[in-house]
């Protein structure tokens, strides 16, 4: 079974408004067996949602529109598809006693506006909205289903959950089975080489995409068949012969993250942990604490941006930083100790490079970053060779030093 | 001018990433006075690629696409394209070179994939991409530009912003003058109602749109006409009385941000600063430090995650903590103290909040946030009541946090 989103609004088109719904769709409706085909946005007009119907209409067996069913004079979607299939609208009682409901509740009066929308299309299954006003809609036509839903995020996800996905989810014929593995560390190219024998083996249903993002590679893995169990089981096999392959460059799967993976591996072995930032001041403590719950392991940290403080509250040695500079191994060292000193931790991540644009040399250029994770008596020391880019190179060397962290509590508190 | 978007990857259509590269375009070209007609998202297949193309190449002026163009096997729109507009692929040796400098800095050998990388179509205008190995590529087709852009964020932007727009904008034809005047601390209505009477006399050619975001309202007076020096003026007349009229909730304009709105103030009277942060986690200190040259003026801060880290380090009296607890006003005034003490700085911003999701009591629910910044002698404070998201709380808090300091900085080294 095939479908195509079509979501309807200026705002996305100028770039006001991101378009989640698409995205939530596209993750229901493969879950739910159905290919999205194409997703398409186009604007409150007439003629476009008309050529768009008509586009989609021989292409899927599915068209599920969002937007343009509220009340203002800009919503003209059920206009638009009525006319489109050949519908009269008609005064529909059950959603005007229903939306009036609504207004006695809010002790308002029901604006004419609102009397609009109780007017639907003679031919459309009605959708109830549990969240609004609008109504969603489905319409049979010529042997493809169009389902109309309001653009409100939490009115079109309660009316796809209450109303569509049942019916759906029944009529589907074959399975999608997605599975992603997340790597940090090496590029996609570097990847797929080391597990290009596992790759030629995969049967037809069975595919690989490479999804890079700074530092980072996600590989997801999809099958496809009418046999449910079967599917999965060939997807979950492949996954964790790739996983395997990889090593620990794995470091989780699906949505999980960086930080989500810390939380779980230091709060399970109640490992207390601080970080000590110069040129990421403080985003790697940021990622960390976004994590619900993190304060159970993270204890804080220091943003050691000038030179003094890293004297001061690091007790990096001042001879340190005059051999061998703030931006180098030792220093990255002497600043794990003196977190794990000053804030009395148990483990520590610290940071110090040369985010750019300027303060690069001929021996240290913009992007040289130096990350050391450790304890008190061992550390893991780390070189980033980035870019010139300050933001990536802040991000970059984030990502690294929660990765780093990461295998070095691995190392030293689960295979030790 | 009218323009349709082409996302092209599996990964947008099953919603495992949202597409904002889309609404990125959007707005840019929007400003450059391009109408987006349609924005198309398909998969990495070779007949979709064609077919989209082909159904767009008649509807409009210019045709962008980003995706598809890494060095792994799924990554097919070089070829798709180029088969399209029926072109050879050659071996472009500027771009392989640049793609072996890369690799040499990396210290890592080239890979055949990055090979592929190196072929280019020939009648393409190759563009330049500063971020990474794929360059993007500029087709004249039957009248229609097609512009083919990597998908990852940073690349698209960085070939748009450096190769294309100024291309796209000198061939413009009428004015459109944006000025955006940005705001801290009040809702759209508020705002809408503070400067209604100056709207009201706005000519037909002058517009005002509100864009909304967590805690800041951006207003963007956008002029038209062909008259180029008359409609800047009257912008730049119109952006002066609102922004008169908002006062101090307006903190810069366009492009601007807090953090460098600080940078400007605070290096400009070299004024030290350093951060106490507790439920933003080291977020205000990482904005603070994404603006290249704040370590002018940032010396760095303390993530007091811990009550033990808020004694030890920031020096907060325990009978605070006892007493009036954690989140409340005179522990953030302590640890405004203490930063000062403890960085020796002359100006400190501290916030201690309830991010959620558990840990809020029926006096101090979820979502309430103390802020101070000060110097020795005086401190203006800030409570902050927001919502039940942990994510939009750190954020809210980040950025009253920033809006607090510099209206204190303000208010104390600039009207005093």
């Amino acid at each position: 079974m095939e479908a195509i989103i079509i979501t309807i609004g200026d705002e996305i088109l100028i770039g006001q408004v991101v378009d989640t719904n698409s995205a939530w769709l596209g993750q229901k409706l493969s879950e739910a067996g159905i290919r999205v085909k194409k997703i398409l946005s186009i604007s409150d007009d007439l003629q476009e949602i008309n050529s768009s119907l008509q586009q989609s209409i021989g292409e899927a067996d599915l068209i599920i529109t969002t937007g343009g069913l509220g009340p203002t004079k800009d919503d003209i979607t059920k206009k638009a598809i009525a006319a489109f299939v050949g519908s009269e609208l008609y005064f529909h009682k059950p959603t005007y006693e229903r939306i009036k409901r609504i207004f006695e509740k809010l002790g308002r009066p029901m604006s004419p506006a609102h009397n609009d929308q109780c007017l639907m299309p003679a031919n459309a299954e009605i959708l109830h909205n549990s969240m609004g006003t609008a109504p969603g809609m489905l319409f049979n036509f010529q042997g493809t289903k169009i389902i109309s839903l309001p653009g409100v995020p939490y009115e079109m996800k309660a009316i796809m959950e209450e109303e569509v996905l049942p019916k759906i989810i029944e009529t589907s014929p074959i399975t999608i089975v997605h599975k992603t593995i997340l790597t940090c560390g090496k590029g996609e190219t570097v990847i797929e080489n080391q597990i290009s024998e596992i790759i030629d083996e995969f049967p037809d249903n069975i595919k690989i995409a490479y999804l890079p993002a700074l530092a980072q590679v996600r590989l997801r893995i999809t099958g496809t068949g009418s046999d449910k169990t079967g599917v999965e089981q060939s997807v979950a096999s492949y996954t964790d012969r790739i996983a395997k392959r990889l090593g620990d460059m794995v470091y989780g799967y699906d949505d999980s993250s960086l930080p989500q993976e810390l939380f779980t591996l230091c709060s399970s072995k109640n490992i207390k942990v601080a970080t000590a930032e110069s040129c990421t001041g403080g985003l790697i403590a940021s990622k960390i604490v976004a994590v619900p719950g993190s304060s159970v392991y993270f204890q804080g940290g220091i943003v050691a941006y000038s030179n003094e403080i890293k004297t001061i509250i690091l007790n990096v040695k001042s001879e340190t930083l005059q051999s061998c500079g703030a931006v180098s191994e030792t220093t990255v060292i002497e600043m794990v100790d003196g977190a794990i000193g000053a804030l009395g931790v148990d483990v520590a991540v610290a940071v110090s490079g040369i985010a750019g644009p300027d303060g690069g040399t001929p021996e240290k250029p913009v992007g040289t970053i130096w990350i050391c994770a450790g304890n008190k008596d061992s550390k893991s020391t780390f070189l980033v060779q980035a870019g010139k880019d300050r933001t990536k190179n802040i991000e970059i060397a984030t990502i690294y030093a929660l990765d780093l962290l990461r295998k070095f509590v691995l190392k030293h508190y689960y295979q030790a």
